[in-house]
């Protein structure tokens, strides 16, 4: 199995991946809430890549069925009825709906790894399900969110874990070289996600705006066996 | 101190580092060719962001004492002098001329980078001359040129292990994620550079084109004195 990481979708600018399984890894906390959305049962998410986007495409909805969710600088987005925090995604709230979402760095990166032949979301939440879902692929691509078009270490971590798990018992295949760093981050992370969470530029926002529950929680590993799949511009289990 | 790391030009966009010293790395090869150019006495080098600019900057100049370099592909410029191999940069080839360079990923780095307060340029060649010099700065980026707007291995760790050099016995300041990564992936490979170089998709490509002495040269570790200074589109010494 051939394995590239791109550290930001920018990175990804001018590489064919219409061969490859693409994974989004946006921990803190797009692809968090998309695997935390889709276990409490949330029929179909719609990411969009701006707000105008999301209030657009929701415009084209039942409103009844529908929820508006998604962030800037980590806070809901004014008129919006979910902000982007997995506790809020439960069966109650998001149950049989349909969501459209925008985030800061997650959404985009969805819409830009949508090129591949197939393409899913990946958090520690569901890493071993998402693992699992591509063992048998040829090529596979993770496109971390990264944050503000940076590099986000977390969103590094786990996708070093993600290889991690594809390589085990088998023949390895090429690494790009972010595949090889990112190995070697999460040897040094893995036995303490939570810790190294705090540490990082995502997470000490979080905890600035009162939100350490969310880097508590999008640090557990293996929590949700769900695979979400985004086609079409929809994402669904 | 404050420690930046970018790992492509492109994560520093609309980061103000007006008020920072830049240190530019291109292990392979664009800064370590800087360094050894400097270091066997060129006059000044004018590093351009394509090739046309590299063309129109040396009709402007004395044919006589101008030396056209650089490379795409590995490959030296067709109608250039000389490629971007160090070790062509020796004393009798471009002492005491005018060197204007075009690289793919180096040279776009360095006017990247040119925004900030002083621009250096480092490689593992000059690493500790230029950790001496801003060892007195109160924030310091590193920008790491990358390959084909991607991360590249051998930059990391090479930043990496400038960061080493700055922390060596005073308080650490604040590190961005990249700085974090850059030291861990420092710790894991600065005992072997040359086997890294060997690994990384730069250091592959230079292999297959029979430039593995320039990969041996690249990894040697403080064989330089020299400071590379980039001010008004002009690197001197």
């Amino acid at each position: 199995m051939r394995l590239d990481v791109f550290f930001t979708p920018d990175e990804l600018a001018a590489t064919d991946i219409r061969e490859h399984v693409a994974i989004v890894v946006d921990v803190l906390r797009a692809t968090s809430v998309i695997a935390q959305a889709i276990a409490s049962g949330a029929k179909v998410i719609y990411p969009a890549d701006t707000t105008e986007e999301a209030v657009r495409l929701g415009q084209n909805l039942d409103r009844a069925e529908l929820i508006l969710c998604g962030e800037r600088g980590g806070i809901r987005i004014e008129g919006f009825d979910l902000g982007n925090s997995p506790l809020e995604f439960t069966p109650d709230t998001v149950g049989g709906r349909t969501l459209v979402m925008n985030t800061t760095n997650g959404t985009p990166a969805l819409v830009a790894a949508s090129t591949a032949a197939r393409t899913l979301s990946a958090s520690f939440l569901n890493l071993g399900a998402v693992a699992k879902a591509v063992a048998r692929e040829q090529a596979v691509s993770i496109i971390c969110a990264g944050r503000e078009r940076r590099f986000a270490l977390e969103d590094a971590v786990c996708a070093g874990m993600l290889i991690e798990r594809l390589q085990k018992g088998r023949k390895s295949g090429p690494l790009n070289d972010a595949a090889a760093a990112a190995l070697v981050l999460a040897k040094r992370y893995e036995g303490d996600l939570d810790a190294m969470m705090r540490t990082t530029a995502a997470g000490r926002q979080l905890m600035e705006i009162g939100h350490d529950h969310d880097v508590v929680y999008c640090a557990g590993l293996d929590q949700l066996d769900v695979v979400p799949r985004l086609e079409d511009r929809r994402i669904t289990a």
